[in-house]
């Protein structure tokens, strides 16, 4: 039963940098909230669905350059298809999401850090997800250089586009990431990723098991 | 010399249902601005870029189905790549750009017959095309039963999806592109596809020639 009164699950997002265990602090919150009876949904953006898969290779791996304003249409493409395919009726039928990377991520990436503008982003991610609003948000927040060292250590020296960047690019999303923590207390958790990974796992049960009833 | 006092070319937008004519009128007009000195440069929405074909693709004749909200923002994708690496250079470097399909119809087609709202799809495309107005627009208006008929004759039985849509769809189109033509007079020149192709030719080579003097 959610705030509002009707009968759904929840949908809970992921965010911060790359390196910053977002994927195997997911994994272990989706395996303890199926052991306390949840149905749980794991998703991503970009990537979540077919079409998502093929805007994913356009944007990450195409060799041909996408210009900045067709990338931020391109997630925000995907985000819709994936919202009303995907997110809503699970919620609807009440699974818990568990999505890496939302809009916030867009607004960090493309509005702030790539400098289209974080209020456009918003503005053009908001009207694709239809009023989709995460009832959770749980930051991963980790010191940049941190990050891209764990991100080197698990790949070699496979590294995608985005991972590519300058690390200054990176500081500013960390930073625009805290940014709208800062603004949105109620939705964000804000968890150290510096910290050995059960105590991160404890802090997000905790704030989860608040929200779900776990 | 465009009239905002810069040595630059010439933006010229064709709009109007299928089996108006468009491609026809294109290329008769292509060859008459070549034989007066223009270089041109032909173009299309979506497609006319790499990452456009790719998208018009998935959008066109994909068998999944493409979310409306989705599919507008794939349109606005290919819009701002094509925009950017496509019509901006040409027009700056003085040539004439002749472009199948821009705005006008992302409003017409998804905005109004598909019900995603017109203001908010000019809204996403004028931000996709980051302030790249056509200077002349022509409007190929034509009786929707006689379109239709063309469209069949010309390829037999083969109708992509946006063909194959109800003929209530092609008449809320053509209202839509009529509306358009009057909030802007400045910027449309309507004329009826009905007339032989000679007569609809002359009377776009007269606005053209107005333009840019040929």
């Amino acid at each position: 039963m959610s705030t509002d009164g009707t009968d759904r699950g929840w949908f809970i997002t992921l965010e911060g940098g790359d390196g910053a265990g977002k994927t195997t602090q997911a994994e272990r919150l989706e395996q303890w909230l199926g052991a306390h009876g949840h149905r749980v949904v794991r998703t991503r953006e970009p990537g979540g669905t077919d079409l998502g898969q093929r805007i994913r290779e356009i944007v990450l791996h195409d060799r041909g350059h996408v210009t900045p304003r067709a990338e931020a249409l391109l997630y925000a493409a995907d985000r819709a298809h994936h919202v009303e395919t995907v997110v809503r009726p699970a919620v609807a039928r009440g699974d818990v999401v568990l999505q890496d990377r939302y809009i916030d991520s867009s607004v960090a990436y493309q509005g702030v850090a790539r400098g289209l503008g974080a209020d456009h982003i918003r503005s053009v991610s908001d009207w694709a997800a239809d009023g989709m609003t995460p009832d959770l948000t749980v930051l991963l927040d980790l010191d940049v250089s941190i990050g891209r060292a764990r991100v080197a250590s698990a790949r070699g020296d496979v590294f995608d586009r985005l991972e590519s960047e300058a690390a200054t690019f990176h500081e500013t999303v960390r930073q625009a990431f805290l940014d709208m923590a800062s603004a949105e207390p109620q939705r964000f958790l804000v968890v150290d990723a510096a910290e050995p990974a059960d105590v991160v796992q404890e802090r997000i049960r905790a704030a989860v098991a608040a929200l779900v009833g776990a």
